[in-house]
């Protein structure tokens, strides 16, 4: 079959890779309904990451499952399933807990650009829905494996509450997901830290209620404008750098939260300058697992449409242009047909 | 009348000051009960912060109102009055949300190493007592001030739940008061991290169920050893230097929260290694007023007595021994007779 690997900065190919096959007796193999790029494949593309060897792509699925292993208990073969970008048990006490993307035996997807996949604990890591889904619920369905969940937890991290004032710092593809998230989860100002008018666009569509297109100390300054001076009670880090993490501590209130689920590359913190901002942090990689069966919900019902982010799509062998145009910025987030 | 003044490292002397007068009409001046050293005078007495010109010492007090400004409306001459170290005037936003320590009119107290003090902002930052209370409970209402506050903070910080298990870093009084606060608000297993005797049965007294003695990798292994391998759901940091909050991190299970209240003194959070330990970190200069009333209460009717804390009482003729033995570790924390 085909699959996209990564070669060094800039080189992603389509190329034919093995087929995966049953290895654990708690794998699952699924037949992809679609799959798609994230942004956090552009640190490696770009060169920011080191790629010591070639790396098959894609972390976020959904499908149809095709076989599982003897172990398996909870899907079958036949049944549509979506999956988080982290592979967990959902038995650990992190899992327990919530933190399933913690879980004991973490693992993180891979080789997901591609039509069919291997899922390694399928029992913790799939949820199943009760009946196929129509096929234009699909690009939803497969946002929920990682950018809508991503979203969802920078909202959940930073704990936002109804009535209270959010503001998300990055209009990628799961700082858009945050706004919807925000939003859904009842806060009544949505600021959205946005420069590029179709990512605005969407950002309204997705509930923000303010745009404001300054960055840094200026971006900053409007958000105090916008709160009378005080600063927003959650504020959504979706990009990763020091300068949207110093943007988004300064946003903050007092108290308030930041909910933080860009991958931090070369950011610091200095531990006094946090005390005495006094601001609440929590990041990491997304506990999705946690999020999957209310987020599934909500697409199926059609109460949230968070396909709406997927703004190109390509066929698998096109993947190089899916990359070049989300790296030129020029796409919001690629889907692909595998 | 006499005062504490720090003029180096090392140097902190007794000596005549000038009395305190109304300065502001929203002024309070009080006679001081009794006064203490703090933990964080140690940092500057210790050369570890500067001290670029003689610094007014002391920032703990409690006592009787003697004179008000003419705008002063909730304390009158004549009551028993805890303040926090930190003056807010409690009605502006951040003080409405809870983080008076944060109150756009914040001050830092000083100068309350003395006979009497004056008190900007008396209607926010002072808590009345109904009735005078007696002599013997008056270090446990001192103790109110901050370092009960402080280790309070800690723990509402680090979101300490009923049933949960909150490990305490530091075995200083804030340490000690951060015991008495996790215990009280419903930690099952509160883990007191100290290696003194001395510490470690008051650790016991205010309620600790485990001792850890050892420190650093040793001192995590043994907390990964009492939570079957999981970490703590709280941690509370109350040092403040980099190996303490590393000691911190560490304990924390996977979402769980460490509430950091010792100042950080060249301490540096990598953002990326915060991210794959997704724990929650919340600190800063302690909201005192938010639990003043509350911990007053808890003292008049007996149910705490962080008064325990104090286990050397001088006359403030003699604060430089009360610095001394709290620097060699000799007296947890002590008390000054005005």
């Amino acid at each position: 079959m085909l699959g996209t690997v990564l070669y060094g900065p800039g080189d992603i190919r389509c190329e034919a890779v093995a087929e995966p096959e049953i290895v654990e007796a708690t794998d699952a193999i699924i037949k992809l309904s679609a799959s798609c790029i994230c942004g956090s494949d552009l640190w490696p593309y770009r060169g920011l990451q080191p790629v010591d060897a070639p790396m098959h792509m894609g972390h976020e699925y959904c499908g149809v499952v095709v076989e599982v292993g003897r172990a398996v208990r909870t899907v079958k073969p036949g049944q549509f399933v979506v999956g988080s970008f982290c592979i967990s048990d959902n038995t650990c006490p992190h899992c327990r807990f919530g933190f399933q993307s913690s879980c004991e035996q973490r693992e993180f997807m891979s080789r997901a650009q591609a039509p069919v996949l291997r899922v390694p604990l399928a029992d913790g890591t799939l949820v199943a829905t009760s009946a196929m889904p129509s096929d234009d619920l699909i690009p939803s369905l497969l946002a929920a494996s990682d950018v809508l969940g991503t979203g969802w937890y920078a909202a959940d991290a930073a704990r936002v509450q109804p009535g209270s004032t959010a503001v998300v710092v990055g209009d990628g593809a799961v700082g858009l997901m945050g706004v919807l998230a925000a939003r859904h989860m009842g806060a009544e100002r949505v600021i959205a830290m946005s420069r590029h008018k179709t990512r605005q666009d969407l950002a309204l569509e997705f509930g923000a209620t303010h745009i404001v297109s300054e960055r840094g100390d200026e971006g900053v300054a409007r958000v105090k404008e916008l709160t009378d001076g005080v600063g927003a009670d959650s504020v959504l880090e979706c990009v990763g750098t020091q300068e949207s993490m110093t943007q988004a501590m300064n946003c903050a209130r007092p108290g308030g939260s930041i909910g933080f689920v860009g991958v931090p590359h070369g950011v610091q913190i200095d531990g006094q300058g946090l005390f005495f901002a006094q601001k609440s942090l929590l990041g990491g990689p997304a506990p999705v697992r946690r999020f999957l069966p209310d987020l599934i919900d909500l697409v199926l019902n059609r109460t949230i449409n968070p396909g709406r982010v997927f703004d190109l799509a390509l066929p698998l062998t096109d993947v190089a242009e899916g990359y070049r145009a989300m790296d030129e910025r020029r796409a919001i987030k690629t889907l692909l047909h595998v």
